[in-house]
């Protein structure tokens, strides 16, 4: 009975997924097994959040965040418009240094919106963010990767566009992300442009716009308007940005100023202190998620400032540091909490909330990775984190991106997208009929009800060999980063690119080619 | 103002705990460094737990599985006196199949305690059952080991007792566990003897009796009366002992003959179907949690019958099937939900609930090993499990101890002892002094606050290096496994044994050698 079924389904890769489309490519890879199986949409949560505080902590909290707001203040530097929309807005402006009086922040971002749609160039890929929705992208920000011959080395143009196509094929990764990795062999200058394109050229699903600088933020709207249009750009979102706090309590202009470009074209920003706590916040966690909250406010309702209705996320990016030598940490047990209770404040505030993600320190992705970020994706996933970066390929406290332990972690995140579909009560969910008729002492491998969900039953691994000791052995002792070598490899030699308009790709390699033209060669 | 912070503190060793005592040998070993540190007592829960089920599908599972009793009833397999027992007590008996009157079991478990305390020989080491507490005890049952020398080989008496050294010396294992691994150098029949002598005499935390047969579970108390007293053991329990359902709905004569033994006994079970769905249960999560609440009533009431008020524990072993092989994985969706669910069928029983652990299906320790150990252990933790079998050193699906898995699994049960203390929000928690100290663009390393909580602030690993690339290139480009090799190592060259009352030693020993010299030899 066993052999039946099982032979019969062997050589089946199709994976259970309740998407929209997928792709011809995509199916075809399915069905020849090891493909990336068909797309899945982002993760509409029907399980519960998990809360780490009670109504007396959060209001504790609240209330000594608005007086580190109104006492400490936050500055805003270098900026004097931003001064000059704080001052006029009823906060009182020492220097640079904002002091915000209570309630102020809070009531401006009654404007911001508790959920919105990030489109995409493939309607079927765009994105909830907020609410009960989970959006998945990939790393950001690494200058190194370790590549597929195990080298660690400076990154290039190809890797970016290598985890660009890696993301689009990858069925549980529902957003390109944005600076998967820093391709070093670009101009900084001109990075930024490169970076846009392959996004919009190698995959079809959400991306996010340049933040290094204003006039590099104008660069990715102007592009945007390119590829979707003037009209509806201007009245849609189509990029979620990254900008990240200068913690503890500082703004800067580079920030600043891409903050206010895309607030004025109504694209989304996420405002992010960036935190290891004991270096940039205090040591402990409630301190840690008061000073979050605080930088969160004045930030996030600057946004409404420059464009009232302007979305906008609550971003956490917690770790600790070593006390020992400073490093930063991942994985423990402190950064988990502060992300729980984040998240708690974030929905509180009405906000779209951004945490966590596959975060580690390790240098290589063996068990040390592997407990860190599947720590780290737990909480991040439990805390209902609407907006996930760093899901998958960061490796050594996101300093290198890496090919193998991408392909481990969409992994991971296919998992947390089933489990996030909780549990099915209804009558094939409850099973009575299996139950009476296999009976004490018999098995369920080939019962009517087993036969019949067999496809969607159990979440299937595309790295974990769960073979015996002896065919693992058989076929080579390979490690799950082997395994997860040689898919990479297989991934993207079947890649195939999403169609893309002629006219529309050749307009953005001329404005490409005309920005280029115009900076100055070697500037960084 | 860093250099100073850290070089003050660079070689303390000592890691935070809230232990009662931990020893002398322990406490040298801390102050040397890379020792095990300050034996923690099991966890007291300051965290919520979490839910999968809301009260409709708690109430629809809890029908179902009365139904299953009732209608399909359970098996009680070559065992006179369980089913006369069951007649008596109101049961419909047909064969060895019983069926169960609606709510017969739930009535006779009225009389099973929510929370008891298991007895260690040291007092201090003594754990609470039940309730916000959460215990966790090392794996259970391998036949193999994989060794400090890379080998994959049979379990000796030497691996057994090295893994009841290590869990002794582990701040963060609470429970000497049983069956650490399979020592098959000893014959089978004597085998519980040796067993049971390691737990008594190297370690000095509460341990699991023999279940092979109702004989050496009789040695057993006949071993723990030597040890405690015959007084004591009389009112007090001393053993928690495992219990496997042969699911699907059967309880066979050996689990039953050692059921009887220890219930009879005063002394606890779990009494744990051991699932793998789709195979032993349905393949889906609801109709799993049916049989496994139906087998639980069953088999735990039966204790009941037995002696009313012996502790029992609800038990469950969740995995899921591979459908392409038949191979059992884990780390999945699926068994997070079982085991989600199953916590909170038990919380309604009034039992402690067992699930859970660090399992995994890789045969090395690895990042598969590290990605599935992670995602179990996370769901046992906030599922509120009360006790964790298999919480460190399970590789392979159970088939195999692993010395270095071990040493990475108890840094992560530290982690997770750390999480469960939740947000402090006292005064020092809050950190609005240093807020305030601190201000806008400075940082938290040298301020008063960082200092005063140095010690307490985050979770130390044992395993992580969070150095820089090139540190860690210098070091020797270990990984985790090489890293926790090394602490093996160093740990069981320190291991020094619990003081034993010598009179108490010898009469073991003569309890012994008895009983072995009474068996045949190569009985197996």
């Amino acid at each position: 009975m066993e052999d039946n079924l099982l032979s019969e389904q062997e050589g089946s890769g199709t994976r259970r997924g309740r998407g929209a489309g997928g792709g011809a490519a995509a199916r075809r890879a399915a069905r020849s097994g090891g493909g990336p199986g068909v797309q899945q949409t982002y993760i509409n949560r029907k399980i519960k959040v998990y809360d780490v505080l009670d109504e007396e902590g959060l209001a504790l909290i609240e209330k000594n965040a608005e007086i580190v707001l109104e006492e400490v203040g936050i500055e805003f530097r270098d900026d004097a418009e931003a001064l000059a929309l704080w001052k006029q807005a009823g906060a009182d402006v020492k220097g640079e240094r904002v002091h915000f009086p209570k309630g102020l922040c809070r009531s401006l971002l009654k404007t911001a919106p508790s959920i919105y749609t990030q489109h995409a160039r493939n309607a079927a890929r765009s994105v909830q963010i907020g609410g009960n929705a989970t959006v998945f992208a990939p790393v950001y920000g690494p200058p190194f990767v370790r590549d597929l011959d195990g080298n660690r080395r400076y990154a290039t143009i190809e890797d970016f566009n290598n985890f660009v196509k890696l993301a689009y094929m990858a069925p549980s990764i529902h957003h390109s992300g944005g600076t998967v990795c820093e391709p070093v062999d670009v101009p900084v200058n001109k990075r930024h442009l490169d970076m846009i394109y392959a996004h919009m050229r190698y995959s079809d699903k959400p991306f996010m716009g340049s933040v290094t600088a204003p006039e590099r933020a104008e660069d990715t709207i102007a592009m945007c308007k390119i590829l979707f249009g003037e009209k509806f750009v201007d009245e849609n979102t189509v990029l979620t940005s990254l900008i990240n706090a200068n913690s503890p309590m500082v703004f800067d202009e580079t920030m600043l100023g891409a903050l206010k470009v895309y607030a004025r074209n109504n694209q989304a920003c996420i405002v992010t202190p960036f935190i290891l706590a004991g270096a940039m916040s205090p040591v402990t966690v409630a301190g840690t998620l008061t000073q979050v909250l605080a930088e969160v406010l004045a930030g996030a309702s600057f946004t409404q400032l420059i464009r009232p209705g302007a979305p906008v996320i609550f971003g956490t990016f917690a770790s600790s540091i070593s006390m020992q030598s400073g490093a930063p940490t991942f994985g423990t047990p402190e950064p988990s909490l502060v992300s729980y209770g984040a998240a708690q404040l974030a929905r509180r505030l009405g906000l779209p909330f951004r945490t966590g993600g596959s975060l580690c320190a390790s240098k290589v992705p063996d068990a040390q990775a592997a407990y860190e970020s599947a720590n780290t994706l737990n909480s991040t996933v439990l805390a209902g984190t609407n907006f996930v970066l760093h899901a998958a390929g960061w490796l050594e406290g996101g300093l290198a991106s890496c090919y193998e332990k991408f392909m481990m972690d969409i992994d991971q995140l296919g998992m947390q997208q089933k489990f996030c579909e909780g549990v099915d009560l209804s009558e094939n969910g409850q099973a009575m009929d299996a139950i009476r008729q296999v009976g004490p002492g018999s098995h369920y491998l080939g019962c009517d009800h087993t036969q019949a969900n067999f496809q969607s039953a159990f979440y299937r691994s595309s790295i974990a060999d769960n073979n015996s000791y002896e065919q693992w052995l058989a076929e080579g002792q390979k490690s799950a980063p082997q395994r997860a070598n040689e898919l990479a490899r297989r991934w993207l030699e079947s890649y195939e690119a999403p169609h893309l308009d002629e006219g529309i790709d050749e307009a953005l390699k001329d404005f490409i080619a005309k920005r280029k033209e115009s900076m100055p060669d070697a500037f960084t």
